[in-house]
């Protein structure tokens, strides 16, 4: 079966492997992109996670994640301004395609969304330029809007647009069906995003979800029409792969990594 | 403590208590105002509910609730606008205010939710003739987009007001703090639904939420700013009451239901 245009964001096996064993999984079932996270790639050293992707020929689609901007005072903000320039070092090291952000909620104690929103703002306009210098693309991530309290305090498309809009070159997005399925503006957000489409995301949307977090389905085995989706965002001119990304502590993540590979690559071909 | 301006929606005590016992705990607790479910008002016999409301003196701020359009099959969508029908019949019969409407989610077996929101618009313009006979508002209730495959297709203030804008009179809004606080266009668009807005309740956002349907919280338990929104619908020009609504099958629906009315009150006055 087919594997080009795909890529397996790799806390999809997150419970099961470690950075090697993952990225040597996927080259095993003939999958040629993933995006790692930090902590899989803290956890094997830098140096040997650029050595891991490099000795198996990965293409790395984005790297997981920036973003957590808003904080209760200067400090905290400037904490994570600071750790978000080594994350698009990281970046680069990895020679990944973007940063991925998930740009963090309200501040610790407080209950002022428009604050916390223009904290991510500010945020991602002062690590701006060390991206630009690095050449790595910054993909402002959408989350569902039931994270907007604890983890993503932009969550639609038209918000993270609108961020682009102000911020300029060296921001785009990341459209995961998971978190914008539901939006009746979607179709015409992705047209207005164009070419500022960087990474799509794909999992599928389960009914019942028995977890805020950790309960995303495996495409095909929730309700979402992921072909109409990506038709969109062929449409706008996005021509990158499909990312699968599936948080599933109940699920996937207690399943032998070989066989969710297996099924992430039929499923891409059957539904997606 | 003050009262005016309160209104319970029973379904915060429907654990507990029956809809006799929930009108004669409020006027208890002197709350002047509720918002009964269809199965309350089903369990003790609609002409039983009527006298019960009546002897009380209570006003029924609205009654909860019609919708459920999308269905598999005409016969199906066709079954659901006869018994919209009888709910407006019901809420006439009540002296409610309005009729809320939580629309639905996909058709059975479908994927397509363009389709389920064209059954929802269709299905609210074939009830509203009768609506507007009986002089019975229709309320859409965007639902947070976490219940859009589910229960309701309609997600944001936006597309409820889009969906008014095509019907004309008899339509407008329930906003619902639970729903509605993550919107980043929510003040734009309570400003744009002026005298539209026919019902405000309010329920808290908790972090972390437990279940996707049955852990809301308290008012001051949660992250929302109510005085905000508050603030922001008085503005667009509504002078109706805020109508608590708490589903919490873990929390406040395993509590003492006079209890939970006092602290309704206390946080009605400390917080919204």
């Amino acid at each position: 079966m087919r594997t080009e245009g795909l890529s397996i964001n790799l806390a999809t096996v997150r419970a099961q492997w470690t950075l090697r064993e993952a990225v040597e999984g996927c080259r095993r079932h003939g999958i040629g992109a993933i995006d790692p996270w930090r902590d899989q790639v803290a956890a094997a050293g830098l140096s040997e996670a650029v050595r891991c992707v490099k000795d198996n020929g990965m293409r790395v689609t984005g790297y997981c994640r920036g973003g957590m901007f808003p904080g209760p005072d200067a400090t905290a903000r400037r904490s994570a301004i600071d750790d978000n320039k080594r994350a698009v070092d990281e970046a680069a090291a990895l020679g990944a395609e973007c940063l991925v952000l998930v740009v963090g909620g309200l501040a610790a104690g407080s209950r002022d969304l428009a604050a916390a929103r223009a904290m991510v703002t500010d945020g991602i306009a002062q690590i701006l330029p060390h991206a630009r210098a690095c050449q790595i693309p910054l993909a402002i991530e959408p989350l569902h809007p039931m994270y907007a309290a604890d983890r993503a305090c932009v969550n639609t498309l038209r918000q993270a647009l609108d961020i682009c809009d102000a911020l300029g070159d060296g921001v785009g997005v990341a459209v995961d069906t998971y978190h914008v399925w539901w939006d009746p503006e979607l179709e015409t957000q992705i047209a207005r995003a164009g070419r500022r489409i960087l990474a799509h995301h794909i999992c599928d949307w389960l009914v019942p979800t028995r977890d805020l977090l950790n309960d995303r389905g495996m495409m095909g085995d929730g309700v979402i029409d992921f072909r109409r989706i990506r038709a969109w965002i062929e449409a706008a001119g996005y021509t990158g792969p499909q990312e699968v990304e599936i948080f599933s502590a109940a699920d996937w993540w207690t399943k032998d990594p070989d066989e969710v590979l297996r099924i992430c690559i039929e499923r891409y071909n059957q539904v997606c």
